[in-house]
């Protein structure tokens, strides 16, 4: 009789997991920090695969002492680009897409009237800050504006995958196309239950499938 | 033995054809006379099938004088909508417009900017004029910006149909899709050859198979 064999659970991580500062504290205080404290649980965890598209990596990258991260990083953190040529998407999700897009930019130039308009009263400088925070506000909140965020979903996606990710445009677009999501902060709770149930199972050993 | 049976012809219109006055002066000086012009040709032609969707057409109805039109425009137009929960785009093509959305909201910001700088020095109604100008040529040409230009797109795929439109925005998506398209201008010539080559067929009559 053939062993049974089990489907890895597997997971698709953002980077916000360990560079945005309000959900990255369950790891460590600074992004690298963050790094090794999900490094020195996820090698505890045999039974998941942890996935990162190569643009969000590069991402990474920026945020992190490289020299302090082990090779554990790019041993645990498979870097997976999207097969983008093989993947579809439903023809009813670009109807969402451009509906969003024409409401954001008409949104866009009422922003840029208003500081226009306001630039008579108010000091120029002032007016601009404005103008560029509410703009990106109205224009990028909440919407999947990058390729890095596309390789996200895609990768997840074509993975089977959960998606660890606090970007709303992200959830979003996950929920569109049916795809697992989870916020960081719950995330140290989810690897530890694996660690657990890992444990119980081989009381001995925590490495064994 | 089974008589051939021939796959017809498909044509997806869009409303330029009709409204735009650069192109619709092939059939008729004002949209009604140019459906009008458009009709008389169309139904000499029964190895052709036309369509529109039925957000283009409505668009078209706003411009023209309805009781003057005959019967003739809804049976020679089919009215279908795209089977649109039924298809799906290449995911590839989702980066190129996010990618491309992301670079003309970044200019269309930059336009604000000039705007807001620009009216220290210039009358703010000329400001917000140019500024209106700039920003929809930025951010909505040569792109697909609503549900209406989806539609034409999706409906030319999925009859694999040739696509007849002035936009540009609809003829990049159309390259993107693999759907072949013709401008306006050439619209008529096209009508015609079928009118010449059924009437070679069939001297007699111009309406037989």
């Amino acid at each position: 009789m053939e062993p049974v064999r089990f489907k890895k659970e597997k997971v698709v991580l953002d980077t916000s997991l360990f560079v945005n500062p309000d959900v990255r504290t369950d790891f460590g205080k600074t992004p690298t920090e963050a790094i090794e404290g999900f490094l020195s649980l996820a090698v505890q965890i045999p039974t998941v695969e942890f996935y990162m598209p190569p643009s969000t990596f590069q991402e990474l990258l920026n945020f992190i002492d490289a020299d302090r991260i082990s090779g554990d990083l790019i041993a645990t953190i498979r870097q997976k680009p999207p097969s983008k040529h093989e993947l579809s998407c439903p023809a009813v999700l670009l109807y969402e897409l451009i509906e969003d897009t024409r409401e954001r930019v008409n949104k866009g130039l009422r922003i840029a009237e208003k500081a226009v308009r306001s630039s008579a009263k108010q000091d120029e400088k002032e007016v601009l800050q404005v103008l560029r925070r509410n703009y990106r506000e109205a224009l990028r909140e909440g919407i999947i504006d990058s390729k890095e965020d596309v390789d996200l979903i895609l990768l997840a996606k074509e993975l089977d995958a959960l998606l660890v990710t606090v970007d709303n445009g992200a959830i979003k677009w996950a929920e569109k196309f049916g795809i697992r999501w989870l916020l960081p902060t719950k995330f140290k709770d989810y690897l530890l239950s694996y660690i657990q149930r890992s444990s119980a199972k081989n009381p001995k050993t925590s490495s064994a499938i």
